[in-house]
């Protein structure tokens, strides 16, 4: 091969698995907790250096995860993957340090309506809890990263402007809140979008490391990753398998699919430090437990060098 | 939006939708002639400015399309899109003049080992075929185009070289054919892939004005595209709904989606001179129709500023 990196690409980048929060906090079956101990432990055995284990809000609002602190009790902490997750209020926050987390997250909607629906309350009111939590985390030496939802389009609201984006980046900035993930929420993320918004909080937010956090809604995940990839963003956020959205609602499409990106990544020649062998066998075994079809493409067709015999690959040839 | 166009795409693109083809040439059920004469009618109505309607080859080889004559004698010609056929050999090529075709498709297996698979013989006699039919195209007065099948990888052989792209390429320019497709028959196309190939083609064989046509096997198919825009390369293959493969056999999946594409090419900035909203209609109906739920994404999701009512989205949403 003449080139050894798609032009323009990083030489690495950091993949976040986001799957055992974002993929499971809807699945539609309960998921028996040593299932989700299995899939962070096999997710950190094949190299992921960053998860998203789980979400410290009301078990009430997301029973799917009242077992956190539970999965977080049994997680491999030997290798040194940042384990993260998700705290919407001071109370989540106090019992995510307590759990022992590496590193906490925040988040809000970049568009009002979409943040009432969610949390129940007014960005001003979530950015506050940010600033605490911040504090906090402060205190207990704990790092806050900032997650910005509905970051490339709102469902109720349509096209969210990006002077929204730069004020919540700042606001996250001001409280010392400087990694700050992306969110496409609802899949309305377009690869003009990734590259408007990245270029502007450049320049309005230049202390902000931004990372991205996809769905594949419409088919476009992947290239989004690569608007991302070409404004120099090393930090995406994926789940494995593509677990995620809800298999009975149309339309509710999960996040990209991890073992999918880092295919991607590798074959750019992107560096991850991931086994994608280890993460392929991880994401198969995954279908099986969940027992449902998952939207990654890698678990049915293997890698590209996965070859065939003759006859099993005559009928389905394309013949052009 | 500050750019209305993603930096380094060309304007227009011409996409060809390649579905009643390559999408229904392996497809398990029967497919009333009068189904597909509906939506090759109705991918002309949206706007398709190219298609390939048909195959040429033995009915004994490929049932599925033994009625092309047929399908070809009841399709609109009054808006002028252009209508293509493949044709394996001589005798193909005379079935589609005689049938009134606007341009032929030859082609060949970039992989010697897959020629043989495909057509049961050697890439030499499929290139003296070709060239034969390029005799036969120009004293009908009817444009002759070439594909190269496993143009980035063989499911038999891996990794194929770029010489005998270039090797292929040439020999079709030789015989005057200087649209040229580059298939990637199994999905095995990647973005370093495409920029390599293109880049060497352009270098090579200046002559070819080369088109791409990816599969969605491994997820990458739309990442593909933007290598491929990044290029200035102006035309792709897809196929309405992403039609294809064979959906009895995990990893056969089918062409990249044409409504998935178009939607990547309408929010770029990119014009095609399609009507989304009636593409996205026709591959809804064509579901239907078919009767199998169908790859495509925008077929579940919508566009993305079909907004939603709150207490529709808010149990999906992905809370951050």
């Amino acid at each position: 091969m003449s080139h050894h990196r798609v032009q323009g690409f990083p030489e690495h980048v950091r993949v976040v698995d986001v799957g055992p929060r974002d993929g499971l906090q809807a699945w539609p079956d309960p998921v028996p907790t040593e299932t989700k101990i299995a899939m962070v432990n096999g997710l950190i055995d094949a190299g992921i250096p960053q998860l998203e284990v789980t979400s410290f809000v009301s078990p009430r609002a997301v029973p799917q995860l009242s077992d956190a602190a539970e999965v977080l009790a049994q997680i491999d902490r030997s290798r040194g993957a940042e384990l993260t997750a998700l705290v919407p209020n001071a109370k989540g926050a106090a019992r995510a340090i307590e759990a022992g987390i590496d590193a906490m997250v925040v988040f809000l909607s970049a568009s009002e309506s979409h943040n009432q629906a969610n949390v129940n309350g007014s960005r001003a009111r979530s950015l506050a809890a940010a600033a605490e939590i911040a504090r906090m985390g402060e205190q207990a030496g704990i790092p806050v990263y900032g997650a910005i939802a509905t970051a490339f389009g709102c469902p109720f609201e349509g096209n969210v402007p990006v002077a929204d984006i730069v004020h919540v980046a700042q606001a996250y900035a001001d409280s010392g809140i400087r990694k700050i993930s992306l969110g496409d929420t609802t899949g309305m993320a377009t690869p003009l979008l990734v590259q408007e918004r990245c270029r502007n909080l450049a320049e309005a937010v230049p202390e902000a490391d931004i990372a991205l956090h996809f769905h594949n809604t419409r088919g476009v995940g992947l290239a989004c990753v690569y608007a991302g990839l070409l404004e120099g963003i090393t930090r995406y956020e994926a789940s494995l398998g593509g677990i995620g959205g809800c298999p009975f609602a149309p339309g509710a499409t999960g996040n990209i699919c991890t073992e999918d990106l880092v295919y991607l990544l590798h074959e750019s020649g992107v560096e991850t430090g991931i086994d994608a062998d280890k993460l392929l066998s991880l994401a198969r075994w995954t279908e099986t437990q969940l027992g449902r079809a998952l939207p990654g493409q890698l678990i049915k067709a293997g890698p590209r060098l996965h070859l065939r015999q003759r006859d099993e690959v005559r009928s389905a040839s394309g013949r052009a």
